[in-house]
């Protein structure tokens, strides 16, 4: 491959060269040619295959089956989990389930592994972190008289092995960690720093939320305890489809999660006098699973099981350092700067740029049909999916944003009202 | 009306003059001529709207619109919430919200319950209240140091005042009981139990699963404070539809649930650093709500509320009469009892036979395409629902039930394998 140039003609070379380029091909298309799509990092778009599913669950197992299509249902939270793990997150069949959002997984992972480290009164979480993680941590740690330790984390590079280190004691039962920061896409360390938390005699919780299906996830070979993470955006499961949970086998009879439900009894129809858990990890279900986001979960993990993680983080790696290449040629003239790891294997699958008016770029590339996201205080995210993103996309988007850049053509829209 | 008859004219004759016949036009018809469905109590059918409003959500609002749609994504759990609130619930805008499951529901509200009574340390619950309410109840109890008060309950007539009152003293934080019953389908009066909660300076909070869509609810003139509900059975919301809660307007600032999540934040978007709860039932949010179902759910209420919650009664009422009426005429000689209250204002929208070999009828009687459903120990559950059900329905239905139990032709089908 020809090194990098920002001519039109280098990314239309990529795009030949492509060999999961067809991929896109499996996407409803969302009008691909009027709208640069590089939020799949928000909420992914809809697969074919899963639009047919749906219909077919909806239609026939729900119109025609009613009552009686219970008997399959009941299978799809553990198979789509199935799905997930192993071709998603490294971890062999039984330790993942799709079930509830990520804020209730987080809570009942968190929860329960405090109590399986009694004497143990301290959760670290950093101060980067995803809100959600940090309020229901901060929840957790209120009702439980426990302490949450916040480090440190760099805004543009994430946790560092030492900021961690200096949080660590015999106090802390769990540490809580995304994978890939939701603001800069800074890749962690799994192996790493679950290996520091291990040493202090801690449980690691992992918020793959933006690393599922977006970098290859080794839960079993890194040794991590427990994770969760959304569906809707690499996954491409649709709006509030369910999240997933990762109990480790050997962990699964020692952590009791605390919402004691129906899904989670040992025989659910008996409908027995006092609530005794299930064996493994349908004992961290609660109630009744959502069956059409599970099955659009399960279709979404087995297409991109179809071309491969290991394909995808090539490709995915190839557009974020295009998009690095192109920001560092066109766009710091503009007072763009770029706001993620500038090494590819320290990045998930979205860069981060950052300038004053980022709320008001934001806003103006979406009125020329390039769909990037901001985030407070001055971020836009760009994610280039690597199953429907072609590299000539990246170019013209990108070229957008050095146009409304450079005109100050965004000089009409008012600043983030929630600033 | 002429009076009972145990002939198919008569049946005929009662759906000639039905006003709500023509609603059953309304599903996707699950083979309504080879299916008589009595188990909408389970799972509803699938409204037609409802397919196509799905349809419409996942093409255009998913497919198209992408992650722009979440604009009036967010809307959605308060829209479908009030929707159930003013037609099913008799609750004012603002009261109730559609989110997770009805296990989180009840472990989020009781949890909140507790808190908002300090020094109390019971709650209260019946013994033959559902599973997941005994269960999540009983987690809640062992979490928070508490006791949980089972009273009894008759297994065919329900709640007593008596029993109630009998278990309650100043230590009772919360009683939770549901209104009509999930096994012998006995309503209890939410007015005159909720009374004796207050009185006693306890909380009310209702699960409204078996009674939300099939018997007028009155919460804000019962004097509820809490409640939580399902809508894939009488709201035909679909497997696994994300389940209501309800909390009375003057106690939203006072509660404070304890799953911290983003959509539960006063200003989501701002992503700050500490959990700052939104005012009003948002707050009672955890993570992201799932939209396909919340759209489900608002398009079952809307059918509900076009037929109207009185009319619907009314039918429902004469068709478990007729249940009754049938089961008295035709099944004591078989050993069939009836295992429901006698009197109509009593019931909910079911109707509970008694026989040991329940399990074998129940499956005996889906060979002949009557879908009915067994409960444990010795119970058959007969549900018509006034939406899509006919009288003829009931007629054969029961027809067939007779036949099966006076020929034993179920003698070949082993007994429930989890007895």
């Amino acid at each position: 491959m020809a090194s990098f140039s920002a001519d039109r003609a280098y990314a239309e070379a990529l795009d030949a060269a492509d060999q999961l380029a067809h991929f896109r091909d499996r996407f409803v298309r969302p009008n691909w040619d009027d709208v640069i799509y590089l939020n799949g990092n928000s909420l992914g778009p809809l697969p074919i295959r899963t639009q047919a599913r749906i219909a077919e669950v909806i239609d026939q197992d729900w119109g025609i089956g009613l009552v009686r299509s219970w008997d399959k249902w009941l299978h799809v939270p553990r198979q789509a989990g199935d799905m997930i793990g192993e071709h998603l997150l490294g971890a062999e069949a039984g330790q993942v389930i799709v079930c509830d959002s990520v804020t209730v997984n987080l809570y009942k992972l968190a929860y329960a592994a405090l109590d399986a480290r009694p004497g143990r009164s301290v959760i670290v979480t950093d101060d980067d972190n995803f809100p959600t993680d940090r309020y229901v941590l901060a929840g957790v740690a209120a009702q439980r008289s426990c302490e949450l330790r916040i480090i440190h984390s760099d805004i543009d590079e994430g946790i560092s092995e030492q900021a961690l280190a200096e949080a660590l004691d015999d106090q802390v039962a769990l540490v809580e960690l995304s994978h890939v920061a939701y603001r800069s896409g800074a890749l962690a360390d799994m192996a790493g720093l679950t290996r520091l938390a291990h040493d202090a005699g801690a449980l690691a919780l992992w918020d793959l939320c933006h690393s599922a299906g977006a970098v290859p996830v080794q839960l079993d070979a890194d040794g991590a305890d427990l994770a969760v993470g959304c569906t809707y955006k690499y996954i491409n499961g649709g709006p509030g489809s369910p999240a997933f949970l990762y109990v480790r086998d050997e962990l699964q009879h020692q952590l009791r999660q605390p919402i004691w439900g129906w899904f989670g009894q040992r025989d659910q129809f008996e409908m027995g006098p006092r609530y005794e858990p299930a064996t493994g990890i349908t004992s961290f279900l609660a109630g009744t699973p959502d069956i059409i986001g599970a099955v659009a979960v399960e279709e979404g993990a087995r297409l991109l099981a179809e071309a491969g993680m290991q394909q995808l983080r090539a490709k995915s790696t190839a557009l974020t350092d295009y998009v690095i290449d192109l920001a560092g040629a066109w766009l710091s003239d503009a007072g763009i700067a770029i706001a993620s790891p500038r090494e590819a294997r320290r990045r998930g699958g979205h860069v981060t740029l950052r300038h004053d008016d980022a709320f008001q770029l934001t806003q103006a590339l979406l009125r020329t049909g390039v769909v990037a996201d901001y985030r407070t205080p001055d971020r836009i995210r760009v994610a280039p999916a690597p199953l429907y993103t072609s590299f000539t996309q990246v170019f013209d988007g990108m070229d957008r944003l050095r146009e409304i850049a450079a005109s100050k053509s965004y000089a009409d829209i008012p600043p983030d009202p929630s600033a």
